[in-house]
């Protein structure tokens, strides 16, 4: 049973996932950052000492959790003292072999949400896909992650690519789409609080529709007059013509190659 | 005061504003539609007549919805008998002053909303925009919307069709994004519900704190080991390849221009 963890990272991942482990009881030893500032703004939430070199990190922790930026890892896994411990990283995009060379005992352990360091987050129904050496650690890992959530997955490294690539569409791709939304408003003086009703109800209606019957709007009617105007609208604004054309063109073929 | 309407148009925002003035007790009088059988599907679900020939419609009605996709609205208002009544159209991005040539008594009447003619939408929180040729009209479609929701704005024909143009970027172009993830977990034979709260958390993220705030993943990080893997994934989707490099090149690009 993992009831000792040590965190290496402190950004928005880092952070959510130290307090929600803290919060379920387990006990926090170090934080490791690049530096002391940030460091010790996530130790002291979570108990924890904090530490801004590898070398230092305690031996016979239950787990060591790496949550770095994807570039970061290897450079950090490069100076870990105990290749006899238990690792996981929290990436989407690398596969566990990476952690291979490290460490006798690895897997990962990858929250699918978008965390920050403020916004806390209820883990209860985020999805944790776990992956493992072998069933030994998947249990392990298993366990953990039950701590958090009731939703344990097991999804391995392919999969795990697919995942973190659609849920940059889903949510980085969305909160763009909200950021132009913001941007817009505000050139013409209007408040992005009348857009709100309209993202809400966007995001819930695909609850009972799949997204392709959930569309509606000029570019899936094909209303060539609207788009026309809007896009005379955005005529000074190359970027934001660029991406309203691509993606009314890929609404207009996804709907047409149905119908 | 409006006690009697008559609906031009069956679509999906027709369909949503016929069964809410219903339920406030305004009476339907009539429903056209180009075909008999979508005008008795509306017609028979607010108690109204379908009717398929404009010059059919009632005389005398309080006010006369027009519903309809853009380029049918003016083919439609040229067969309307009645130039001393009060019509509105429902159009994001067509300006008040395409009505003054039919009728001596307009305005507009926009709810923003993405609406289907088969799930409800509570109105009571829908913005309804409001646009009137004087005072005494928009008096009027102020008091019938007043019915309806809880938040009426003034918005001129300008201010309407920005706030279309944004609509179809956070609720269109998102849902749109919505749709690729849907794709993407299908072609993994992953289940797109494992998504569910990554995409319900983004919308909620911007309660309390702007977009721009909020973004993260590989664009916003320009973490370009993560993005040329994406786009390797992506390799025989083109359409998406170029999707994936325009917007993380303006998500960088926005947050690069504000730091």
């Amino acid at each position: 049973m993992i009831q000792s963890v040590i965190i290496i990272g402190a950004g928005n991942l880092a952070t959510q996932l130290a307090k929600a482990l803290c919060a379920a009881n387990i006990a926090i030893w170090q934080v490791y950052s690049r530096t002391i500032e940030s460091a010790s703004c996530l130790a002291n939430k979570v108990g924890a000492e904090p530490v801004v070199d590898i070398a230092k990190l305690k031996p016979n922790a239950d787990l060591y959790i790496f949550s770095v930026k994807d570039d970061a890892l290897i450079p950090c896994l490069e100076k870990f003292p105990f290749s006899k411990s238990l690792i996981v990283h929290t990436a989407g995009s690398i596969p566990m072999s990476a952690l291979g060379s490290y460490s006798e005992q690895y897997g990962v352990f990858y929250p699918l949400q978008t965390f920050s360091k403020t916004k806390d987050v209820d883990f209860l129904e985020i999805p944790i896909c776990i992956e493992a050496k072998n069933d030994t650690i998947y249990n392990k890992l298993e366990s953990l992650a039950s701590l958090l959530t009731n939703d344990v997955r097991a999804v391995d490294s392919l999969q795990r690519q697919s995942l973190h690539l659609a849920a940059v569409f889903v949510c980085n791709f969305v909160n763009h789409m909200y950021q132009i939304g913001h941007q817009l408003m505000e050139q013409n003086r209007l408040s992005f609080d009348i857009l709100r009703p309209l993202i809400y109800e966007t995001a819930n209606k695909i609850r009972t529709t799949t997204p392709k019957q959930a569309q509606t709007g000029p570019a899936v009617r094909y209303d060539q007059e609207v788009m026309q105007k809007q896009m005379q609208q955005l005529a000074k604004q190359e970027n934001l013509q660029a991406i309203y054309q691509l993606i009314s063109k890929d609404i207009n073929e996804t709907h047409k190659n149905n119908n």
